[in-house]
């Protein structure tokens, strides 16, 4: 049973449309850009989200809603910021439609122009801070620690679903603090929240760096980030964590009074993930047959397959032996589901539920029950042995970890293979063509090197990682002096 | 310790908005129309969104995302939702912005103009069945359930914090069926999920009935809803559950081989409830002190408040109580929090949970903890009473049972105190302006008496209860036959 995906050497990208689309997790809408996320893509993201924001919630975040339209003038108030975000954005003109008076179906009703336009947030930083104005007056209201979850629009040429689309869902979170040190502690704490949840639940290892000035987001003084490796030995950024300053409480005059009575700008934070996330997943572990999804977010971890013969009394019997097993998992807390669908074969399910990559699957025969026993898969190394129905579920439940653990430690692995140091040019381009991953190399420091580079490579640099070794050495470029190694790749 | 409230007596209105305002639930933004939802208010709304989701899921339901822009011509393609939908809406003409080569700052950029307008959706009818086009063929592919938490935009001239904002939050499901029958129970059914949300939850008794043919929602052929009643008499729909027929199936061309291969038009429904519920759980329940809260959906359901005096032994001997009571009332799944900010006095912090709804206060003074006591307010009746710390628990789990179904059966008896059968239009009228609520009235059956009756009195008919009991009778304005009296109302 094939499941006629693309092969990931036949067509990397290809191979990921592939089983974005046959997995049902998303497709293109009919509008540019914008997808639609299925319902079992959807779950995926569901099961992501309630982690984050249980995340969010013990580091003493409170959610909350602001609005998705962004008057045209705000955007301007932080220069950097309207560089950034002012260019390619959904544009709202107008505010009613009327029937063409000749005929001509609806149209866009002149007489109803908004004095001021209005723009789809492409990230709520403006909004937010013209709205914290009134909410902090004094260092008793403060720090102000709020997420949001909500859909942006960026209005990108070129889209690939997850990954770039024009609309995605995320979440933000702004923070509002009395001071500086605050501020870049909470930075760093929610870029740790990031990388947690990149390793514990997506089993996605990440690098923590911070990035150049020419990477930073518009409007901030420091971006950190967290950066995956993907299996075609690209880089993608899975999340980041701004320390703006004081930039934005300047642009919208926010002031509080400290102790001493004293006026003074409010220092800020802002991160964010995004649906983007499913994207770094899915290429993060997938492989040839289709999903590899992580037990700890996976919508569904178990399924249980039953292989009816004519005998009605064995189908009796696997009926009950299934429904045993389902109240067992789930009252350890893992999510099961039965597919007992008599319009499809064994076979055809096996490959279904490969192709949407549920972590384990269960077997249910005649025979096999007579020895007490099931088939299980587990979908990581596509590994089948026998289990005793005897202490099944404590078994199912090791091997959700251990599948966990195991995709972790090859992705790991993987990374490991495809970070190189490199001393010279020639290597580097050397290795960014034939290698890929990531390439730690000197660099002298300077954004017109970092711009020659991406130039000439497509590379660029994608963090100089926290803590990262201090080492003398030379720019690959330029040959001018350099004080450590940054790391570069090819990225999404 | 007053909370400076209008009182509803004074002006209704204000005291609404006040409220709002004041117990942090929400504001207005600086984009017109909208809302900015404050942490209060949306941990509310999370409440309330995540028990409505478990009972859509229970019912087999599984959630997914469409798209935030829908094509102009999109609604366009069924007749009725156009006239209903087209007029007050959103519309990106626009994808990007420039600089003004004027030196006048940011302005649209004229060459970037969208070959066809988007709408920001209203409702996502079109591009939701614009999409399952692909996703059915087959009766196999039947019935598809799906539901969308999301923003709507809808262009209201005249705005009010959460009954109706320009932006609001909502879900709306979405469901195909093969026949006109499951379509029909699948709308009866959602109406019941919240007819049971509303009075088991909000504890806010509701009406189950059925619009009028002009009250219905654009494109339905059945509109079917909730009506609640409010402390000022007049009704507010609550929800909506509407039986679209094969409407959207034909402007979409959505067809499906039944189980003899023949081509079947999909028969639709769809239903929503919005943030709008938030504004009527304030109405039904709230006081001049503030909100109250049904404590099963309370963001916060107990608050231990401190009474320190200047001993040190008896300020630990409290915070050792509280920490005791707050693991206690944690391990039975009560939220609780210990309020012990050292800024603000005791009476000041009544004064604020009481206006923020809390239902359950607990006090703890030195003298009452000598005696093995505590003084607990409830929030509803603002009753105290000496609760012995023995048995604490189960004590305010029980009482907050009890203010649940005490609010539930004031807000019944209230409404059956304001709901009145009247057989003339002298005493309709009075009704209406003296005493208000639900009025029981016959109606000849016609848009245009239904239309009349509404210039005259700005009354309209919420529903036709489900299960009327039929009753002949003569129409109040036209006196013309009629088979069963109908509920009139005004209404926000």
């Amino acid at each position: 049973m094939s499941n006629n995906l693309t092969s990931r050497k036949e067509d990397y990208s290809k191979w990921y449309n592939d089983i974005v689309k046959k997995a049902g997790l998303a497709e293109n809408s009919e509008v540019r850009g914008c997808m639609v996320i299925k319902p079992y893509g959807f779950a995926l993201w569901e099961n992501m989200r309630d982690v984050l924001d249980r995340m969010f919630k013990e580091t003493g975040h409170q959610n909350a809603y602001f609005p998705l339209f962004i008057p045209k003038s705000f955007l301007s108030k932080e220069a950097a910021h309207v560089e950034g975000f002012a260019k390619e954005c959904a544009v709202v003109t107008h505010y009613r439609l009327k029937n063409d008076p000749n005929g001509g179906g609806v149209i866009v009703d002149p007489e109803a122009k908004l004095e001021e336009e209005l723009i789809v947030r492409p990230t709520s930083e403006t909004i937010i801070w013209s709205t914290y104005k009134n909410w902090i007056q004094s260092y008793r209201d403060l720090p102000l620690l709020i997420n949001q979850w909500a859909n942006v629009v960026r209005w990108e040429m070129r889209t690939r679903l997850f990954l770039r689309t024009a609309e995605f869902l995320w979440q933000e979170g702004h923070t509002a603090h009395a001071t500086k040190e605050e501020a870049v502690a909470e930075t760093e704490q929610m870029l740790e929240v990031y990388a947690k949840f990149a390793e514990e639940y997506m089993a996605m290892p990440v690098i923590r760096g911070v990035k150049t000035a020419s990477e930073r987001f518009a409007g901030a003084e420091e971006t950190y980030c967290i950066e995956a490796m993907m299996q075609d030995g690209k880089a993608l950024q899975a999340g980041t964590s701004h320390f703006l300053g004081q930039n934005f409480a300047k642009a919208f005059d926010v002031k509080f009074a400290d102790k001493d009575n004293k006026m003074e700008y409010v220092w800020a934070t802002s991160w964010g993930v995004s649906t983007r996330l499913i994207g770094a997943l899915i290429m993060a572990h997938s492989d040839d047959e289709g999903l590899v999804m992580p037990p700890r977010i996976a919508p569904l971890q178990v399924v249980i397959v039953p292989i009816y013969n004519k005998d009605a009394e064995a189908r009796q019997k696997i009926d009950n032996t299934a429904a045993d097993i389902m109240r067992a998992l789930r009252a350890k807390g893992i999510s099961v589901k039965f597919d007992n669908d008599d319009t499809t074969r064994p076979g055809w399910k096996f490959a279904e539920h490969e192709l949407r990559g549920v972590p384990v699957r269960i077997a249910l025969g005649a025979r096999d029950l007579e020895n007490n026993q099931v088939e299980v898969a587990r979908r990581d190394t596509k590994e089948k042995a026998s289990y005793q129905l005897d202490g099944l579920t404590d078994a199912v439940a090791q091997l959700l970890d251990d599948i966990q653990q195991n995709l972790y430690n090859r992705a790991l692995q993987f990374r490991a293979e495809h970070t190189t140091k490199v001393d010279s040019w020639d290597e580097f381009v050397k290795v960014l063509d034939e290698k890929g991953g990531f390439v730690a190399a000197h660099w002298d420091g300077t954004p017109e090197t970092e711009e020659q580079i991406k130039e000439k490579t497509k590379a660029t640099i994608r963090c100089i990682p926290l803590n990262n070794e201090q080492e003398a050495g030379v720019c690959i470029l330029t040959g001018k002096p350099s004080i450590q190694r940054v790391l570069f790749a090819r990225a999404y």
